[in-house]
């Protein structure tokens, strides 16, 4: 237990999570349209030319480019207008010099055909002549076959979090079934005397258990299943057992503790029990964060989170995502920070790194505002009244009104 | 039908759908813990204090902040030690001049203590005895009864969307089925002759439909239910009686025009058959998304997107969800920009405004980059090569590389 409660920084609390993320998730094939969310499991590539006939982007006429050349509105080119391009049906036509065939767009271009020249530029003279007054190149105004995506090119890797404009992109090469990963398991333990199922009215000194639901939610939104396990006593032998059963079933547990310095010392106690490596991290340079602890055992993570909700909540998305996305192989995520300028100065301390709950708002010229909401970091309506979190940095002892802030949006 | 043909820039459209949404949703009570993602209908107060108890939020000793009055490294107060407070429980013990309990973070104060003095500040002498090295003031380390949440205060408006920890603040308070609006049913309905079904293999001239899976994707994002009325032809009859169906049956009807103008103007002859007032907009100052049409009839509003998928998809994103929105009565969205760093520069038209696929990236120093992803607009791999849009203003003639601009994330 070399690392007991030496804290660290964020960025080595997260370089502990990628070297000890070993991804085991079996991949399952779903229906495409209900793979929004999911994670592709397997290279992805395509088995056919998109589009696979050549098509027009534009209304107007099917023509050879070259009996277009030297068109203008003072010199027009005259073609004998032949046939109309049905939509969705392939043209028995093949044009011929001096010919042009009616098309819109989305249609196929007729034989022979190699440019569409827009309606704009044209004039009906009768049922089978048109004037044209621009010119136009070949391939002008024309998809080709396999320009959207080629026959055997990769289209989606290992990772991808599917997005709708993804569903649209594999039912267009006709991939109604897609391989994503089977959602990773992830356990829920919740510990402490004090806590209550919610459905009960708790007597004074007693506290509702909202870390099973919040953390389940969270878990959720990152593409796992949450696994729950309850409300445990602060008994080691009882903790001990439910995180076994936990560590078996699933692929990362999240232990929240309870609040107590005795209860976070069980979660230790306890998470070093499971097996090898045991505890890789206890204390984390960050407020609210502090009493958090990083555990591996049986090639799986083990966090436990502080007790206090907006804690976990906060930890959950700085450490225990992360481990959610090492295990679906989810690409590096971006960095895009959004800015805000905050309304109120923020003291903090330096050498740690600190999340405080704001609420973000438009003033009248439209900037983006962040005002702190203060509260002890204990209060879970700091994070109901905010939709954002400002980080004050590991370095500096404090932010100031006015200054130009990175938000997370909430 | 004077708005016909018009092109409106797309504040304009907004007003429209503003002015045309009618909220008309049922309310159902949903178990809290189900309730992620979906729109609180009535208000919800606080029936309960939280905490209902004043809670320690420190591990250490509870006493009376006036014992420690004066205490300093050279001159400690000595305090009685009497009791031990346990987790989730009522202090049976009420202090006297001189006394202290051991206390845990979370635990219930005891009767007479007004302050918790924190471990770090104290020794313990002996059993019965500790050694207080700083003094603590009235209230310091204690969260009051009521101080998250006060009874009968408001805590959730109408339109508010679950988040994970709205679910925790619900279940703290007691509250586990919450009221929220029923998902709004948008209808879905793809026209034109040369769409198949995505399973089908499309011969010459064929494409298959995806626009109902990406705008049935999108509508579960933003939070409603899609019906589905497949791939109907460019016959005038058969579009209007399936618009009909949808328009009983759905709140928002969402018509993805065929992509040849006589399907447009299809859609637009369907739309003014369904009621009054018919078309409201047709033609938006918009690059891809000219071809867009808002209409109402019953009190609802019906949307005419570009048959191409992507103009459809990105005109959702600017139009319907709003009109979704706007029935589940959210409050009006945050701008709150994310700017990158334009790698090349994008040509546009003074008067439209530009939609553009970009992949976005961190630069070596961790800047955020965009990258256009160029490609004729109805190439769908544009968007799924892409992870960002980057908008060209309405006022602009293009933007450049280098340009500091504004990104839509997706």
């Amino acid at each position: 237990m070399i690392n007991f409660l030496k804290v660290k920084p964020i960025d080595k609390a997260l370089e502990i999570i990628d070297n000890h993320s070993t991804p085991l998730l079996r991949t399952v094939n779903i229906k495409t349209i209900d793979s929004v969310s999911r994670t592709v499991s397997k290279p992805i590539t395509s088995s056919s030319n998109l589009p696979n006939f050549d098509r027009s982007t534009m209304d107007g006429y099917a023509v050879r480019a070259i009996d277009t050349y030297g068109a203008s509105q003072s010199q027009p080119s005259y073609l004998n207008l032949v046939s109309e391009i049905k939509m969705g049906a392939i043209p028995k036509i093949n044009l011929k010099v001096g010919q042009a065939a009616r098309i819109f767009t989305g249609a196929m271009v007729p034989r022979s055909a190699d440019a569409i020249v827009m309606i704009e530029y044209t004039e009906l003279i009768d049922s089978s002549l048109i004037e044209i007054i621009k010119p136009v190149a070949p391939g002008e105004n024309i998809i080709k076959v396999g320009e959207d995506v080629q026959v055997n090119e990769p289209v989606f890797t290992v990772g991808h979090l599917i997005r709708p404009q993804d569903i649209g992109g594999l039912l267009a090469l006709g991939i109604t079934k897609t391989p994503v990963f089977k959602r990773p398991k992830i356990g829920v333990i919740s510990t402490g005397d004090e806590l209550i199922n919610p459905e009960i009215e708790p007597a004074k000194g007693q506290v509702r258990d909202i870390n099973t639901y919040t953390i389940s939610a969270l878990i959720q939104k990152y593409g796992g299943e949450s696994i729950t396990f309850g409300i445990n006593k602060d008994i080691f032998e009882v903790q001990l057992e439910t995180a076994k059963k936990a560590l078996s079933e699933c692929s990362i547990v999240v232990i929240s503790a309870g609040s107590s310095t005795s209860s976070r010392d069980l979660t230790s106690q306890v998470i070093s029990s499971l097996g090898e490596p045991g505890i890789l991290m206890h204390g984390l340079a960050h407020k609210p964060g502090k009493p958090s602890i990083i555990g591996s055992a049986q090639d799986k993570l083990i966090f436990g989170l502080p007790g206090n909700p907006v804690s976990a909540m906060i930890i959950f998305e700085l450490l225990v995502k992360r481990a959610i996305q090492n295990i679906l192989c989810s690409p590096k995520e971006l960095i895009a920070p959004t800015k805000a300028t905050l309304t109120a100065d923020i003291p903090s301390i330096n050498g740690r790194e600190e999340h405080v709950p704001v609420k973000l708002f438009n003033s009248q010229s439209g900037d983006l505002m962040a005002e702190p909401v203060f509260g002890k970091s204990n209060l879970i309506y700091t994070l109901i009244k905010s939709n954002g979190i400002v980080v004050v940095p590991i370095n500096k002892s404090g932010i100031y009104s006015g200054d130009l802030v990175d938000i997370l949006i909430n």
